[in-house]
C-alpha cells in the first residue's frame, strides 16, 4: 500500500543525506496520507546506503501502531504523529541534527530574521521550544517532544513557519508534502549558518524590518507573489 | 539579437553557481549593450541546471520592458537597470547571496580593508548602504534598491570600487564587462571570509595603511601597474 | 600471527584518514589480543597511501617490546599500552589530532554535554586531563601520557566514556574493539565542532539536563535500549 | 640551465595550488642553486593550469636581474632574494595568501604555540613582522618586505623557525629545499586554523609549556629524534 508515498519518503530521506544534513543515522522524514490516516516513515537505525522504499514503515495516525512493514519505525515517530495531528494542513515532516541548526538549538535560541535570505523562506524568527521537564523526558519522551513543539506554536501559523528548533536537540521541519519539508530542512541549515556568521561579526545583530520581511516573504509566497515564472 | 552577449550572460550566471556563490536561485548576472541601450539578464527563478543562453531576457534600459524573450526577467532587474543608468562606464552587473558577504551585509557593516589581499582588488573598504525606509520597500522596492546603492556612491568612484553590500540583503558587483563583475563577486566573498576570520582573532582589526592600500592596488591597476606579464 | 587483528588495525588506521581525522601522520590505531597479551599497532611515521596490514607491528603488553615486525611501532605505543593495562575491558584504541577535538584540548577544556547529539554517544562531558609536569614530560613522556589519562578516569567509567582530551595535545578514544574506537574518534570530532559552534552563538552554553542525557544515552546503550532494529 | 631545479619549483607551485593555499594567483615558490648563485622562480601572474617548468624564470642572486627566460619573474622576487641572501642555509622559499595564516597576519599577531601539533613543526610561536613605514612601502617595497622579515629574525634561528607572517599581508616559508618550504606552507595554514579554533573556545589560550614544546620538536627534529623509522 501507499507505494508512491513510500517512494517519496525514501527519496526525501536520501536527499537529507545528500545535502549533508544527516550525521550518522540522525535524520528521518515522513509523509501522511490524510485519506487513510496512515503515515509513512523511515525505519529506525537502518543504514542509508542500503535504504529501499520497500523498507518504509506504515503506521496509523490514530493508534501509532505499525499497519505494514516488518521493521521498527523511527524512534521519533510519536513526534511526527503529534505534528500531523495538530498541524492539519501539513503533509510531510523531517527531523535532522544538521550542524548549525543544532548549534542554535543547543544555544536554546531562536534564529533571528536577519535579512532577505531568511525572509524569502521564513516569515519571522525560527522559534525554539522551552526545555522539557524531567517528567516529560522520562515518560513518553518522543510524544512530549511533539507536544512542546505544538505548545510553542500556540500563537504561530505552521503554514507560514515551517520549522522549529527543539531546545538542546535539533530542528524539525514540515510542509505541504515531504519534498517541501526537505527543502525547508535544507534552508534552515543554511540560514542557521548565515545567522551564526553574522553574529560572529556583530554579536547582537538587529533583525530585519517588518517591511523588508513582508516584502521578501510575499514576493515569493501567496497570491501577490511575483518571483519566478508564475504557475 | 545580442547572441554573443546572451552567451556571456548565461556563462556568467553558471560561473556564479560553479564558484559556490549562488544558494538556491539567489543570484543573477546581466550585461548591457550600450549601443542599442538593451540589457541582457537571467530569467526569474529558472533552475540553473537547465539554463540555456537562449532563455536570457532582453530588456530596454529606457523603459525597463522586455524587448525579447518569453520569460519574465529576474525580479532584481530594476536594480540592475538603475546601476547601468547611473554608472555609465560599467558593462556587467551581478547579485548574489554568497554566504560571507551576506553576513557582513546582515551585520550592516562595510568590509574593512585589512590587508594586501583586499587591496589587490578593492581600493578601500567595501561600502554598505543605509537601511531602506518602509516607503522605499513597499513601493518600487527593486528600483529603490538601486537608488540606495547609487546614493552610497555619491562620493565613491564605481570604477575603483566594483562592489557594494546592500544592508540586510547581500552584495552587488559590477565591472567593464560581465566576466569582470563575476570575478569581483568571487573576490568579495573571499575577502568577506578573510575579514571575518581576522575579526575572530582580533575583534577590532585595524585597517591597512593608505600607503599599502595604494601600493597593492596600483601594482595591479592603472598605468603604473607592474604585476603580471603586461599587455 | 594475529593476521585478522592486523587487518582490522590497518583498516582502522585507513578509516581515520578517510574520515579526515588524520592530519599529516598524526594518527594511530591499535587493538589488543587479550589471550596472548599482544597489541597490534601502526608503525611510526609510515605514509598512509602505502600502508599494508603486513606492516602492522606486534608488541607485548607486558614488556612493551616488539615481538614481530621489522618496523618501529608508533611512538605513542606506551600510551596505548597503559590504557590496555588499566582499562581491562577495552579492545581497541585510537589517537588523532583531529581539528576541533584538538582545539578543545588546546583550550584545556572538557567538551560540555550540550544536547542529544552528544548524549547519544557520550554519557557526560568529555573529560580533559591535567597538564603534565616538566618531569613527566622529560622522561617516559608517552607512558606518562597514559598515566594522566588513567588518573583522570579515577572516578569515571571507561565503558561509558570512550574518549578523553589530553591537554595541549589531542583526543584518545577506545572501545570494545578497534572499529568501535574509530567510531568514537569520528564522533568526538563532530561533537567538538558542534559544541564550538554552539559556544560561538552563546559563549557559556548550559549543559543538557541529567534526564535528557540519560534518556538519549540509554535509548541507544544498555539493556533498555530501544533505538534501531534490536539485535 | 637548472632544468631539475625548474621542475622542482614548478611542482612546488602546483602543490601550493593543490593544497588549497593559493587563491587566484597569490602564491609563488622559488629555489636557489647556491653554486651558481641563481634563483629559479615562478613567472608573475601566469595562470596555474597552463604552468610548465620551462616557464620558470632564472634570476641572479647578486643583481636580481633575469639571466634566462622571456617572462617577467614574480613581483615578489626581491623578497625571495633578500631571504636567500640573509638566511644562508635555506634552499627554497614560498609565499601564499592562505586563508587562516593571512587572517593572523591581518590581525598583526604571532601564532601562539598552543599544543603538540604546533610543536611538531615549529619551535615556538610563529613570528609576525612589524608594520612597514610609508617610505618602506613607497620605494623598493618588495625588497623592504624581505628586510622586515630579516629584522624580525635578528634573534631567531631560521633553521628552527621556517615561517613568518608579514603584517597585513601573509605568510612566507622556507626550508632546506623548496619541497620542505611547501610542507611548512601547508603546516602553517593548518596551525593557523587550529589556533583560531582554539581562540574561539578560549579567547586567551595559554601557550604550551617549554618542556612540551621541546619534547615534541626534538622528538621529530635533530640528532635525538625518535619519531618515524629513522634514516
Amino acid at each position: 500500500m501507499l507505494e508512491e508515498l513510500k517512494k517519496q519518503v525514501c527519496q526525501a530521506n536520501l536527499t537529507l543525506v545528500e545535502r549533508g544534513l544527516v550525521i550518522e543515522t540522525w535524520g528521518n522524514a515522513s509523509a501522511i496520507d490524510r485519506t487513510s490516516g496512515n503515515v509513512v516513515i523511515k525505519p529506525s537505525g537502518v543504514p542509508y546506503d542500503s535504504l529501499s522504499y520497500k523498507q518504509m514503515v506504515v503506521v496509523s495516525l490514530d493508534t501509532g501502531k505499525p499497519v505494514e512493514g516488518d521493521l521498527r519505525p523511527s524512534s521519533d515517530t510519536p513526534t511526527h504523529l503529534e505534528l500531523y495531528r495538530s498541524f492539519k494542513s501539513i503533509g510531510g515532516v523531517t527531523h535532522t541534527h544538521s550542524l548549525n541548526a543544532t548549534a542554535w538549538a543547543q544555544a536554546r535560541r531562536e534564529i533571528p530574521a536577519l535579512g532577505t535570505t531568511h525572509a524569502d523562506y521564513f516569515h519571522g524568527p525560527i522559534p525554539c521550544t522551552r526545555l522539557m521537564s524531567p517528567d516529560e523526558i522520562r515518560s513518553e519522551y518522543e510524544l512530549n517532544t511533539g507536544k512542546v513543539i505544538v505548545e510553542r506554536f500556540s500563537r504561530l501559523d505552521p503554514e507560514r513557519m515551517g520549522a522549529v528548533l527543539v531546545a538542546d536537540h535539533g530542528p524539525f521541519t514540515w510542509g505541504t508534502d515531504v519534498a517541501r519539508a526537505v527543502d525547508i530542512a535544507v534552508m534552515i541549515e543554511h540560514i542557521a549558518l548565515l545567522a551564526l556568521r553574522t553574529a560572529t561579526i556583530e554579536p547582537y545583530p538587529k533583525p530585519v524590518s517588518r517591511e523588508l520581511l513582508d516584502k521578501h516573504y510575499y514576493r515569493k509566497h501567496g497570491s501577490s507573489a511575483y518571483y519566478g515564472q508564475g504557475s
